[in-house]
């Protein structure tokens, strides 16, 4: 009986294998670290293929009973053709990634956007169980999302569905990385956090964030730490971020009508105690009565597996 | 054989009721005036009732070949039970319309609003035909919206979906119906527009624009005639609303990855020529290349009857 699942979730500076049953228990988990930026597409290909080959390997009894391979790339990703399009995460140009991997291993392989995966994961294994109407936001070092609709991924035209970090809800803010100005992700991702409490230290205004970093680089967890020892000035960064991804959400919800979003990613999981109210406060006063009613805004418990979960999610799905 | 259709498309100052074959002929057409928020709901639907009775009367070989009576009717709408929830449009608190509908002709009514009916009647019979992701967006005295997805209206969770208007995009702008700041609504609709020219006229800087209203009212209308003309401050308020509306679509384009976007409503077919350009310069240099191949940025050709075509496209959907 064909009943097991690998699936690969591949980041820019790690990649996370995995082997599960399509109910959902992870039977053995791989990571290895990679730099994608450093290392061309075909390396990559090469060790991807090998960790699976391997786990195939160290259990015979598997290989027949495998009913396939889901892989969760970084966008943006030509969909169904799953053709990598200069990604800057995997600082990739061109890479026809479900072909290169389907010819390595001898067998079809299902590539999807990580954060698609991501949200597929979330409601089949984690909080949007049950919901079928579910937007996920994955907010790091960058904003992406995906988006649920009826049960099934919303993949757009030709795959650029739940771009919700380049949403431009400031005009004249801060430059993004994608080259405009005042999207979400330059106003509240990690990056951003970051890119502010930098600032305030180069003022010479963030002692207290400053302390909290022990010489290491700043990041949006640094922030966090300050502003949960009483910084204020962390504090308001972290509360106009809040402010930001309560916009955003808002907005969201106005366009969607969901029936929950969840928040995942490093720095939504990581200072949840610190965003998760701000964010939903902003947000229950700021959409319709209609869309409030039973709306739900909750932050990932599948943590740094949500890809693998994912994975089985597209694999259980059919 | 049951092939004609009843569409009825319920706006705050006027009913359209039209007849038509599922297959898209317009047999006939009633308008009526009304003020929905200077009479009561029980008056309205009974008018409506009314005008479908003698319709239908007038023509008894009529009566046995209708399949079905769409309505058409602005949101917010709970879906779908079709509960009309404190439209501001309609000036109506709570009402039961497909109950009370369905009661008074004695047959089942389908109610859904209508900018969800609007896009489905590009989809079938405008310029959306045959793309079956597309995004309608109207522009009249306020901003709504209808999502195409698969071919099919998205509702959302419980018929919100679609409120591209109230997508803050100026956190700091003016003030929005809805209470809120910097609503798309509130940056380029209609009413925005003419408030930019009233302010103007009132800072006896809108010489231009006063000329070409010849004492009517203020509108986008009369704005549009003085851009036109050549008047630089007229023209000036025409393309900061065009770019608040490009950055409403660009922001839309990322987050769903239509085939198409349709403009409709009074200010888009309207001010097409002044319009339609500087959205679709704004959009195409503001949105990612693989969200940019094929997309498709038109002004809707159905006019005034798009609601009564979308009832057919209702019906003929099945």
């Amino acid at each position: 009986m064909r009943e097991l699942v690998v699936g690969v979730d591949l980041g820019a500076t790690k990649v996370l294998t995995g082997i599960a049953t399509i109910q959902g228990n992870l039977l053995s988990k791989v990571k290895f670290s990679t730099d994608c930026k450093q290392k061309n597409a075909t390396e990559i290909l090469d060790n991807i293929s090998n960790s699976i080959d391997k786990i195939i390997k160290d259990n015979v009894t598997i290989r027949d009973r495998i009913s396939g391979i889901i892989v969760a790339t970084p966008g943006p990703l030509k969909y169904p053709e799953a053709i990598v399009m200069d990604s800057p995460n995997l600082g990739w140009g061109q890479v026809f990634l479900k072909e290169e991997l389907s010819q390595r291993l001898g067998r079809p392989v299902i590539v999807d956007k990580d954060t698609n995966i991501a949200a597929l994961g979330e409601y089949y294994f984690g909080q949007g169980c049950q919901y079928s109407q579910l937007l996920y936001i994955t907010i790091s070092t960058g904003i992406g999302g995906g988006i649920i609709i009826n049960g099934r991924i919303h993949h757009g035209s030709n795959g650029g569905a739940g771009e919700f970090g380049h949403m431009v809800i400031k005009p004249d803010g801060p430059i993004c990385r994608c080259g405009r100005r005042g999207c979400l992700e330059a106003l509240a991702s990690g990056t951003a956090i970051a890119r502010e409490a930098v600032q305030l230290i180069k003022q010479e205004k963030g002692q207290g964030i400053l302390a909290c970093s022990k010489g290491k680089k700043i990041e949006a967890r640094e922030v966090g730490e300050a502003a949960r020892k009483g910084d204020i000035k962390a504090r308001t960064i972290i509360l106009d971020a809040a402010e930001y991804i309560g916009i955003g959400v808002a907005n969201l919800v106005n366009i969607f009508n969901p029936q929950i979003v969840v928040l995942g990613g490093g720095v939504a999981v990581g200072l949840e105690d610190l965003l998760l109210e701000p964010v939903r406060e902003h947000v229950y006063k700021n959409v319709f009565a209609l869309h409030k009613q039973n709306l739900k805004i909750e932050v990932s418990k599948l943590g740094n597996a949500v890809g693998l979960w994912g994975c089985i999610a597209v694999a259980a799905r059919g």
